[in-house]
């Protein structure tokens, strides 16, 4: 008999070595997509984590919505929260900075990083991994590591011997062009912690953000400082007493000085709160109670090993693993975990909630993850998926405005972007069959948002059949939005058996056809005595004109909800099919203020987000195979493992989301529907793990780069002929089979 | 057999008859002090409540630190929030303005109301009560009304008839010249309710203000306004959707608009909360539950006669109770309340505590307050004194300096003033026995305030004997101030039996010996080599110079715990009397930098507190009768029943506690000591009430205007030559009765 404790130790070695062979989150790639428009940061996470400590390179442009660009020079710092893919900076909040010599308040400019706190560093002394990221900083030779944990990190100074100190810049975060710090505290709590809140008028107005920081070694002495002036009570300069302990303002620093051994390693743990800063601190100490770098370094990159296992690619080279685990790993960054350990967070209404029944989360970027993000997390994401519902839920009671998310950050609604896309994330997940949400308070909020008197147009939308032109902007792109959302409402209503109601949307679902232009075969702008914008060019974007980041002949296939519909319009399949093709063969040479809207075959524009579900509109049409060559192009071109591989903003996971989807041959060109509609396949076999035991094991058979064209298709051993694929036939698992060849085939034309 | 309810209804009737009769706040005179110095405000008020309804006619002159001025010509509005007394205008938060035909947005210049939302105003047609204001606004014709209980209250305004409106500026409070509006927000909840947010960078930095106000008639519409541009979405100047129901800014305003019939009344409903909107909600749903304007102004009046049930004046002339009992009004206006109706406040370092076992008090202006208002509240109000120390020790708890308080404002410290005269509050308490308050917590506060190595010069004080003046500005001040509070330090010692920290403090109470200058008689700055200040000039405030708000020859006398060893100092009694005579006869033409310093006697100014004890020192050395004569002077001069009566500022009731105090003929001197000292009374008959059944009946035989000398005393029937009256003698009840005289006698000369 073998004594059990030898048993558990040996069983233990053996699950580790196995383990260090085959760790998924080895494949992440964090520096994918940080180089150009993908605006994704490379420092760590854990899985849906509220903190996302990374490098910042840049707080203004648009262009580093995340901090950090690759091809730039200089890094200011390193700060605790981040957006993942968005067209606009926001968060990086309390920026930590190690310096040696004299310590400098400022950053200076990118490309004079002499002038302040910025230093040089170099891509071959950089690294990532899955919670963890590592820069040596030229000017100081301070090696900086990182970890995360959800609400708690650890920043891992390697000094060089002398004059060295930290930096905890309070003034700094994504500020863009036009967000303002309004106010911060901070405070001096004993020999080696700090405290602070600031307040942002950002993105979304008025976010609080709360920080707790211990340092592993008591400050030598320190300095706060208040508009550039050290505070500090100075009988005759201050007059009456000032606190050194405490300071206010809109522009603060804390300097911790020390000095320093060679190598002298130095680390401060930081917990984050919207609510206080006790529940900062609680969160910091729950999570990261000792001081070990590499315990919560490899309880994040587990995390990220069990989120990773549920979509596996079994085959793959090296590369296409990484791109694939990456494009997963970015899209479980958001929505984001926003509640303390304690349950509470602070609302849209900017007061303290405590979350009851389940997690609440922010960072909805709604117009762009409504589309695959939200409805991959339906397979395979079910609880977090319903805790993003139950999120929504709470934001819609406490909003001022009776309304569901639009694109809401944090305690606020950034009102980004149009139509009113929580009703597809809702309907989709209660099409899905997911439960732990209260369908009837579900259903009272989409149809108050649906209906809100005072939402971009929509009375107007609903007496007229249209939004029109001459009384709101983006009048096109949000009549179509809205038609496509009304759509999913009318599946909701039908479910809830409520014939009225379903009437009244699938009435609203069909106002596409109002803006259909027969003589242009295209959607364009009407006014509300129902006259045509002229002048019309079709392939024009004008800023506030009627599209949203787009042009008619982008928009004008916004009708996942009823293509053919859509090609009863246009004359048939053979000249929806024939319109079609011209988007790809346009040439455009007068794009303006276009800026992040990438990756183009002709007009269509696979870096934003109203183009991903067109391709897979050829299939529906009876002709897949002129999707199937096309999707495969771009799985092929605007994806990858390098920094500058997404063409356009990985938006929340989005652009990520329909790589996913469309590597595994299918997608979900109508979430709210009961049915994927099948593409092409780009890898050989994967395997998804629905929950339950239930996994749905894909493969694809003769699959080469040639051979992007569907053969045939079987499905749970059946033969299968249709484009679509429905939900139903896979949520309990099962197996897909894809033949596939290097020429189009006639499959699934007849569907 | 008389049927119960018949009987019931009939002693009702006459109790109300008989109330009717004898109300002791019909007394109260909210306009003593509005004029001139005394900056009080004529706003109602429950006894200590956190609200305080009064109109603003300033926001900005330090003469109107409370928000009104009785020779101002116009009246912006109504704010709820106000300090009565101070020197230094702050609060003033949320004011509501009525108004009809146009409305206007911004206040306009005080003698140019046309030009604003402010109206002129006459005091023929206004008037006040406890817990009642009343103002005609002549330029629109509305009659505003407002009464106040604890935490809510209701303004009630009667419009003429047309277009009325009812603004509510969020950007308004009294900023004196220096403090800011850092942000705010407001939120439409319904029809007929609003909530908001100010937080103002103010005399305490950083202090949040939340209120919910509920109006008695729904809008006829409603605009919210940022920086004086109506907020609300429109397609093509907003771009994206804008909220008009939740509007964010440091400048905000919110108007109701109403079409109103002759003489219609709309009231609003308001209540405050430091902590959240949800919780001023729930301070205005349980104070003020239905629209009974007369039913709360009733409840506090009701408030007001029980509270001046603990100290009546039982004969006196009308004037002499409106006097009195404005005085004791006064007295229990401040410390306030701080704390929601859920316990819940926001503490010293911002966050939000629950108070337990105590309720949370601010205002604490203990320069003043230590020298006559606690001492009194030791006698008829112990439970709020206990109160607030409670209050102060969570403060020092929740202190980033480790600090009690100094001169606290809602959450914030101002660091107003000079020693820390916390512990003469607390030290006060333990003597009289007061209990409910952790005694050792209280050490140890009152020990790390009393050594704290950072503020104002302690650790050279402690190291010379005194507060050098080249280290350190109002040296003497401060050197004095200390010394007096460390006497009371070592009482705390003496009482825990710790016997080397008793020893410590007595040697720093000494440490008045260190600046007193043979040459000149006065105390005198000396710098940390021991040089005296050249040149000096003992008759001359010099701002941020050796003394505070004063003059060598008024802070000499700053010695309230050793008139003894001063006047040994000085050369004996009679020539410490000698010199004190001085004080009263100098002629001073040269003052400056004094304005808030008045109600002067020769070089003695009444108007500010280090006066306070000194006319009670000649009873010390042996010559009560020249304090009496003076005594008596200033109480029939330096106080009344008028606007303009207070010749200093109130202080958050330190100049009426006084009045108080000397008109039943006894003063606490030293608090922290066992004995109050006799000066001279001004009243025939009063009664204080002690609680528990204990009452102090005080009688002045032979009482008039000429007759100012005490012949003789006879305390609890036994004759009485002491100058001193011990705590121990009237803890119980008991009686005082003073013979009076209109020539000086020798009672007490020799004690």
């Amino acid at each position: 008999m073998i004594p059990k404790i030898s048993l558990t130790a040996s069983v233990l070695a053996l699950l580790t070595a196995v383990h260090a062979e085959s760790r998924l989150s080895d494949y992440i790639q964090p520096f994918v997509g940080t180089q150009g428009e993908g605006n994704t940061f490379p420092g760590p996470s854990a899985p849906f984590g509220m903190m996302q400590i990374s490098p910042d390179t840049d707080p203004i442009t648009w262009a580093t919505a995340s901090g950090y660009e690759y091809t730039d020079p200089s890094i200011m710092g390193f700060s605790m929260t981040h957006l993942s893919g968005t067209g606009i900076p926001e968060l990086g909040d309390f920026l930590f900075i190690p310096q040696t010599g004299e310590p400098k308040l400022n950053p200076g400019p990118k490309d004079k990083p002499d002038e302040g706190y910025r230093s040089r560093f170099s891509h071959d002394q950089e690294s990532a991994e899955a919670g963890y990221y590592q820069v040596k900083l030229l000017d100081s030779g301070v090696n900086a590591e990182m970890t995360a944990g959800e609400r708690a990190g650890i920043l891992k100074f390697t000094f060089p011997a002398g004059k060295s100190s930290i930096l905890t810049d309070l003034s700094h975060f994504l500020t863009g062009d036009r967000f303002k710090m309004i106010w911060s505290q901070l405070r001096v709590e004993d020999d080696s912690t700090i405290t602070g809140m600031h307040l942002v008028d950002g993105w979304a107005r008025e976010r609080q953000m709360y920080f707790a920081a211990k340092f592993s070694r008591p400050f030598d002495s320190y300095k706060a400082y208040s508009g550039g002036s050290e505070v500090k009570y100075d009988s005759y300069k201050t007059y009456r007493f000032r606190s050194s302990h405490e300071v206010f303002g809109p522009d603060l620093r804390f300097l911790a000085e020390y000095e320093t051994k060679q190598d002298e390693v130095i680390m401060v743990k930081i917990g984050i709160s919207p609510v206080s800063k006790e529940n900062a601190m609680a969160n910091l100490e729950g999570e990261v109670p000792a001081w070990d770098f590499d315990g919560l370094k490899e309880k994040t990159k587990s995390a990220w090993d069990k989120e990773l296992e549920k979509l596996q690619l079994v085959e793959g080279s090296e590369a296409d693993k990484q791109t694939f685990y990456t494009a997963l790993y970015h899209c479980f960054m958001a929505p984001t975990l926003y509640q303390d350990a304690n349950g509470e967070y602070r609302g849209l209404d900017r007061e303290v909630h405590k979350a009851e029944g389940f997690n609440n989360h922010t960072v909805f970027s709604l117009w762009d993850t409504f589309r695959a993000t939200h409805p991959l997390f339906c397979l395979i994401q079910p609880e977090r998926n319903v805790d993003m519902i139950n999120s929504m839920l709470a934001h819609y009671d406490q909003s001022a405005d009776g309304m569901l998310p639009i694109w809401s950050l944090q305690s606020g609604e950034t009102w980004c972007m149009i139509g009113y896309h929580s009703v597809p994330v809702i309907v989709d997940a209660m099409v899905k069959g997911l439960e732990g949400f209260d369908k009837e308070h579900a259903y009272e909020a989409v149809m108050a948002t649906a209906t809100h008197p005072e939402y971009d147009g929509i009375a107007a939308y609903e007496e007229l059949g249209y939004v029109p032109f001459d009384l709101e902007n983006e009048s096109v792109s949000k009549t179509l939005e809205y038609a496509y959302d009304d759509y999913c409402v009318a599946r909701m209503a039908e479910l809830f058996g409520r014939k009225e109601d379903q009437a009244r949307f699938e009435k609203r679902a069909a106002s596409y056809k109002n803006l259909y232009d027969s003589e242009t075969g295209l959607m364009r702008g009407k006014d509300s005595k129902g006259q045509w914008r002229e002048p019309f060019n079709p392939h024009e974007y004008v800023h506030m004109g009627d599209f949203t980041e787009g042009t008619s002949w982008q928009y004008t296939w916004h009708v996942q909800q009823d293509v053919e519909g859509l090609a009863e319009l246009m004359g048939g399949k053979e000249a929806f099919v024939s319109k079609l093709d011209q988007l790809f063969t346009f040439h455009d040479d007068e794009t303006n203020d276009m800026e992040d809207v990438q990756g183009r075959m002709g007009e269509y524009w696979h870096g934003n987000e109203p183009a991903h579900h067109v391709l897979y509109m050829y299939g529906e049409v009876g002709q897949p195979w002129k999707g199937q060559e096309k999707i495969r192009h771009i799985l092929a071109t605007q994806y990858g493992n390098k920094p500058n591989a997404l063409t356009g903003n990985d938006d929340c996971g989005q652009m990520s989301a329909w790589y996913l989807f469309s590597s595994l041959g299918f997608y979900p060109m109508c979430p709210g529907s009961d049915d994927y509609v099948f593409g092409s396949p780009a890898i050989e076999h994967a395997v998804m793990d629905l929950g339950d035991g239930h996994k749905l094991d894909i493969k694809a058979e003769n699959q080469s780069a040639e051979n992007v064209y569907i053969q045939s298709v079987e499905v749970n051993g059946k033969p299968w002929t249709s484009v679509r694929l429905p939900y139903d036939e896979i949520k309990g698992g099962g197996t897909i089979v894809y033949q596939m060849g290097p020429k189009p085939s006639k499959w699934a034309a007849d569907s």
